[in-house]
């Protein structure tokens, strides 16, 4: 009965009664119960580029960071096929294993932790990275490391912790409900029990950029819309130019992937929110209602960095956040923003925890979003109301296929 | 033009057309952009009962608790009347101030931090709580205290974090979006700068006790389903007896309102996943899939306490969480739950922070709430598998009337 749905189980036992048997019965079932939802918001696992980024960015995010604790690299490379045939399984709305929450031995620990059951797929993503760690001398991957995938260096008034830093490999996990995402990340967790530990978890919310011209631009905690002149999934031609990584690019097993840029930036907010609303306009360069660029009418205009205002300095300052930014000013620079809101509780100091955890894809963070970063920590006068507190880089394999795993490319080839 | 819906603003506009003007005109703006749900996910504010007791349980919480940090009775007393009057506003789906995150002075900071923009009011509610420690003698307030507002008492086996613990006042925040409960409490507490200061706050989702009929049970992060046997707002007798409190019962001035009691359990969601399945089931006295009590057939039959299995020991063992926690074993005591799960990053120990942030309603809880956690904290097998970190109590106020403010009925009575 491999391959009966829960729902099915469910449409031929009457929705309410008892589950007794189906759990025996259940190998491969869905998690979903009967919602025509279920069928739509499934995001394929399996392409030439990992989902999860060009995926139009879902509403909620689990990011994990992890350390490998074995150094045996047939054991590194079992949990990655291991982890694989989970993800598969999960973002297609089924349980981790197949006995599933309910269908195991009694006697035995279930393979799946139950706390998504009944929900969809609810377009969960699952995107694996490997950070520079990882190609030490533990796995015999030194000599496959990519140039450009070396520690990001020291930003001016970085302040980074340690424990919010680095790691060895990791995990992003993006669903429109939070329990799959959470729940996607814990089974992941959970099967690298022995072999990875999580080194650091950030939860977030509120997609702070989109990337597709089918979403909105949402608002980040500024308040701002954030992420209006992002790379879109609809333009195939700049991600080739700024996402995706070729062979010519240096290391062949990474083609197709990117590289994955994580900064947790606490934002002052309270700081933030005693600023005059034309200081925040002036920070970020644009209107805080329509986000229009400063000296423009609505917010996807051209952004215009020459026109001036009466004074004859330019309407977008100097020191404005989207002119630092902008591909102009780097030389034609771009990155793909796929980052989240969050509030982690309070300081201590009686304000919350709160600001943007920024992730990006690029195909270079030499040429991108080092240069990027260097240029904003330098002059950028919203460094007056945040602080970059956490931050890891890591190379993202190219998407799997049905036969293959995550990493493969670099461990077979 | 004081009334003008966002919407309006739009349609009339256009969408899509720069806000120019219509921060100006925008006093009293909705911030929705005409979604259909706008008006349909508002939760009224004023009622004889505070929404967000037996309000349908939203998705989404944002909990914070505060310190008051002025001894004047009077500014407490302004606060309370302005953060009724921003609650007013924001449940409606409308911005914290009269102006707006874009609609005052250039030269002012905005009266709305700007994150809720576009956002419907997404059934938000916000509730306010009294802690014990505002009946000090800064307000005159002691003679005001009712008995049952005491601190809790120690339990066996908390591990409360003083940091996570206590509170002069609380607001409890929930929404359908993250970021709308977010917004509301950043605003409020925003509000109170320079009278009030954060304490503690916590984020929770995928709500763990469904508070009405029409909502289908959720799971915790243990992968059951909780709450099945919750109070219910369709059942207004029950809901007498166990949560509001009336003149009898001691103050005046709490008659209509109740007590919440929050507890943060840290749960150790690795030891649990690896405990098998019956294990698990022995534990919670439910079986995994549908929830139903053992020894019977559906999530919703009655749990039958006495049922023998073979050997003439009870199918719901004597130290199963169901058992202890039932109303039968407690003397009648129920209690209405209405708590969230959460992910808080990880532990520093290669584990997620993950559990149950506890929120329950009482009518007295020296007669429910700490009988209850007394039997479970003593007996109850889960306590091998969770932790208390964090817990506080505060008496929650009666609903407001049009005219009236947050804890009206004790200041001014």
């Amino acid at each position: 009965m491999t391959g009966m749905s829960r729902r099915r189980v469910f449409g031929l036992a009457g929705a309410g009664v008892a589950l007794a048997g189906a759990g025996a019965a259940g190998a491969g079932i869905d998690r979903a119960l009967g919602s025509a939802e279920a069928t739509t918001d499934v995001v394929p696992f399996h392409g030439q580029h990992q989902a999860g980024i060009v995926t139009p960015a879902q509403e909620h995010l689990h990011f994990a960071a992890l350390d490998v604790t074995t150094k045996d690299r047939a054991k590194l490379v079992s949990l990655l096929k291991t982890w694989t045939d989970a993800a598969r399984r999960m973002t297609a709305g089924r349980e981790v294993g197949a006995s599933g929450a309910v269908g195991g031995s009694p006697a035995a620990p279930p393979s799946d932790t139950g706390e998504a059951l009944e929900l969809p797929a609810s377009s969960l993503t699952l995107t694996i990275g490997f950070g520079p760690s990882l190609f030490d001398d533990r796995f015999g991957l030194a000599g496959r490391r990519p140039e450009a995938l070396a520690e990001l260096p020291a930003f001016p008034k970085d302040k980074l912790d340690p424990a919010r830093s680095g790691g060895d490999l990791c995990i992003q996990a993006c669903a429109n409900d939070p329990q799959v995402a959470v729940h996607a990340v814990r089974n992941l967790v959970r099967l690298g029990f022995g072999t990875t530990e999580v080194r650091w978890s950030q939860l977030g919310f509120g997609r702070s950029s989109s990337t597709s011209t089918a979403q909105t631009t949402p608002r980040n905690l500024f308040g701002f819309k954030d992420g209006t002149n992002n790379l879109k999934a609809e333009d195939p031609a700049a991600l080739d130019e700024h996402v995706w990584v070729t062979a010519a690019d240096g290391q062949a097993w990474l083609a197709g992937g990117s590289y994955l840029v994580a900064r947790r930036i606490r934002m002052h907010i309270e700081t933030w929110d005693r600023t005059s609303l034309e200081e925040q306009e002036q920070v970020i360069g644009r209107t805080k209602g329509s986000g229009a660029p400063l000296g423009q009418q609505a917010e996807f205009d051209p952004v215009d960095l020459h026109v001036g205002g009466a004074g004859g300095e330019p309407l977008v300052p100097v020191d404005a956040h989207i002119r630092l930014a902008s591909s102009e000013s780097l030389n034609g620079a771009k990155i793909l923003r796929r980052g989240y809101n969050f509030v982690d509780g309070s300081d201590g100091l009686g304000h919350l925890e709160a600001g943007l955890f920024f992730i990006c894809f690029n195909r270079d963070p030499r040429k991108q979003f080092i240069p990027m970063q260097k240029a904003l920590s330098a002059k950028d006068a919203m460094m007056e109301y945040i602080q970059h507190t956490g931050s890891a880089l890591f190379a993202v394999p190219p998407g799997v296929s049905e036969s293959g795993y995550w990493g493969d490319t670099l461990f077979e080839g």
